[in-house]
């Protein structure tokens, strides 16, 4: 009988593995090394060329000779999956190189395209795609370093939102994702033939978030939501990856905004500390954040009118223009990127956001803003079953068609509030992107459901 | 202007955190605590009362003394969210607690149930749920402890392979949710009214996954899987989750078994060492796995026919029962629950899957069994364009209908593979539950979409 076994083995064709020991002195002038990696760039002339390999990381250059190697370079496409054998070469001075080069030995071609893929090679702005080409060939265009650091940057968010609440005590959990009803009302959800019945594709963890603080207390999730939003612009996608967070036995909002405060300090450390390549090639520097200021709605409304000098509109929101000046004010008078606008108006938050005692025409949640842009809208909930009812039936729900809902109430819940984040939202705004569809892979708007 | 700090915090009205000082000796007797908790269940008599509480991960047994503590416990309801200040009880004989108790001399209602809810302190047999009830009122039933430490170990199974992932130099990718067509032909799939067009959602990540291969050669995914059967079981969702991953470069499918038997020792150790708790409250033990047997299902077929005296049929399948006595011999003859079998017949598996050049009517493909059932399926996957195109002719597809599929072989991909995990199935047979629906927090079936 053969048998695999458990071992872990050291992966010595892998080029990462020769960067680092040559950065560790275990590898010195002429020792011979083997890699597999993707012809990224062939920079053929007589005497000597250059080969540009692209690993799971980074872009190398290697150095070949005809006299050192028998290969005839002019039968290789770009895109071809290479093993390639050589010297290693100390003190490049080749600036996208960790340190070394090699001098290429042999090549082994382990797999071509069928034809010549267009040139990806290039900047972005030597390559001045257009976005529908972006988008359309996304299979070719994610392998550009540009826009593949953006996809690296946000599984690393996804990497620092989780250890994060796992630090912090919190318990992961599964949302469903096909439903009967939406979470707040069920516009803008697409629907499904479900066998016989007609269901829907969630909005939002909402309902099943709450319900899981009965269980764990603390909890969250990282699950897909879907919008039935018919705008297409650069700032909607139909389906994104919601990060949603739900903590119980709270004593006040204020529990929440800590706790977040802690999390993008925990996302930015960890992105700075492992994705520095990533953004150093999109050119991003992120902040210590060491603390976050919080305002009022009401109050931050009549600071930047009075700042300045606008007249004050829209009582129950902040305009986008708004918000672009509260970015602007927290940068210049606190050197804040972020800011937390508390105590949003009662009528444009959902029926479960719990209000003011002090005031109940404002509510005890907020938003966060991040370069003036919202990122995350938080607060706490209602957890007594009879304030939740007497909230519905004031907003002429009838509480009947919320038995779901109301179900964890009637079992029991603690104080709790939570908030949510958009990951694609996120990325973009911590990466300062056009489009929010460079954020995913493979976006879906109104008009793209492919590739 | 008012600040959150990013700074870390102790919560000192955390259970878990006071038991932890108990354990390194930081508290000792009379110290005074405080916690919040949930009221799970009472034993009230006339001079003493056992409180039994229940928090994010045990339930804990407090004494109370009317002498001690002026509140009523009889208006207390199970269920209930309250914050208890008591005094530290070293050495307590309650084998729930770790160690001591607390004598309470303060309980303040943080949250009442409207009602009392029926009780869920019991054991399951005691309680002897029907499976209707156990899905109908999730919101309850997840709270008492066996069926809640069956979602805690699958949101372990997540971490584990998540970090043993990233560990081995993967990178995590979205794939959608919503999608054109099918990967694998478009049967059992929901329909979706995507504004004017139809859509289906994801049955798998399979062409996604394939197509990053070529970005980051290693990559992962953990991602909702829809599938439209219309089988209602004790073995069967329609909504799992899939643990999905595809290796570029890879020298043989070998590279796949090796990489999954590290990755089952590697999660099998995490869950031994992290969530010991929640395995005793199962009663199920975990086996250090150090290597799995891999074997032709050509010969186990004859080697099961000969052993058991069965006759040998459907050569291009295992039955259910054949699958049993193939997990009866490798542990009798092996002491191994795991096995890979490999080399399936073509003719069973999808398009995309190589075959073996020594013989084509077998493929480079393989399923691991775990205790006589599948729990995986994987393989080596077609990378060269032509004969992508050669083998889907010859299954008589047209490959202008698979445009977006080809597209990354036409852009070069190296030889790769990879393999998918269903969780739920996963959790089911690690734990030996009867029902799959219990290994997720709410089911979905043809029957049920609630709640």
């Amino acid at each position: 009988m053969k048998f695999l076994s458990a071992k872990k083995i050291k992966d010595t064709e892998c080029l990462e593995n020769i960067v680092a020991d040559y950065q560790n002195g275990k590898l010195k002038k002429d020792d011979i090394v083997t890699f597999k990696a993707f012809i990224f760039n062939l920079r053929i002339k007589a005497n000597f060329s250059f080969v540009l390999v692209r690993n799971q990381k980074r872009i190398f250059q290697c150095f070949f000779s005809p006299s050192d190697c028998p290969f005839d370079l002019t039968t290789l496409l770009e895109e071809s999956s290479v093993k390639i054998t050589g010297k290693i070469v100390p003190d490049s001075p080749c600036k996208i190189n960790p340190g070394f080069e090699i001098a290429i030995t042999n090549i082994e071609v382990l797999s071509m395209p069928p034809e010549q893929p267009y040139a990806i090679y290039k900047s972005i702005e030597q390559l001045n795609w257009q976005d529908d080409m972006v988008f359309n060939d996304r299979q070719l265009t994610l392998r550009q370093p540009y826009y593949r650091s953006i996809i690296k940057i946000a599984s690393g968010v996804l990497r620092g939102f989780r250890d994060f609440m796992i630090s912090e005590g919190f318990t992961e959990f599964i949302p469903p994702k096909i439903v009967q009803a939406g979470a707040e009302g069920g516009a803008d959800m697409f629907e499904i033939d479900y066998f016989e019945k007609k269901a829907y594709l969630t909005q939002s963890p909402q309902m099943y978030k709450q319900a899981m603080v009965g269980i764990f207390s603390k909890v969250f999730c990282v699950s897909p939501v879907f919008r039935a939003e018919k705008h297409s612009t650069s700032r909607h996608i139909n389906e994104f990856e919601g990060l949603d967070l739900e903590m119980g036995f709270i004593d006040s909002m204020d529990d929440l905004m800590a706790l977040q405060t802690r999390m993008m300090a925990f996302i930015f450390d960890f992105l700075n500390k492992e994705y520095a390549f990533e953004l150093g090639e999109l050119k991003v520097t992120l902040p210590k954040i060491e603390k976050i200021p919080q305002v009022k709605f009401s109050e931050i409304k009549e600071i930047i009118a009075k700042e300045y000098n606008r007249p004050y509109r829209d009582e129950f929101d902040l305009e986008p223009e708004e918000e672009k000046l509260i970015g602007k004010y927290f940068i210049e008078k606190y050197d804040s990127p972020f800011v937390f606008i508390t105590h949003y108006p009662s009528e444009k938050r959902p029926f479960y956001t719990m209000d003011c005692p002090k005031n109940p025409n404002t509510t005890l949640s907020f938003d966060l803003l991040l370069n003036g842009a919202e990122i995350t809208t938080g607060g706490q909930r209602i957890h007594d079953y009879n304030a939740q009812i007497t909230k519905m039936k004031a907003r002429e729900m009838n509480p009947e068609h919320f038995a779901d809902y109301l179900a964890m109430h009637k079992f029991g819940l603690p104080p709790h509030g939570g908030l949510g984040i958009g990951l694609e939202r996120f990325v973009m705004k911590i990466l300062n992107l056009q489009n929010i569809k460079y954020a995913t892979c493979f976006p879906r708007d109104r008009d793209r459901l492919t590739p």
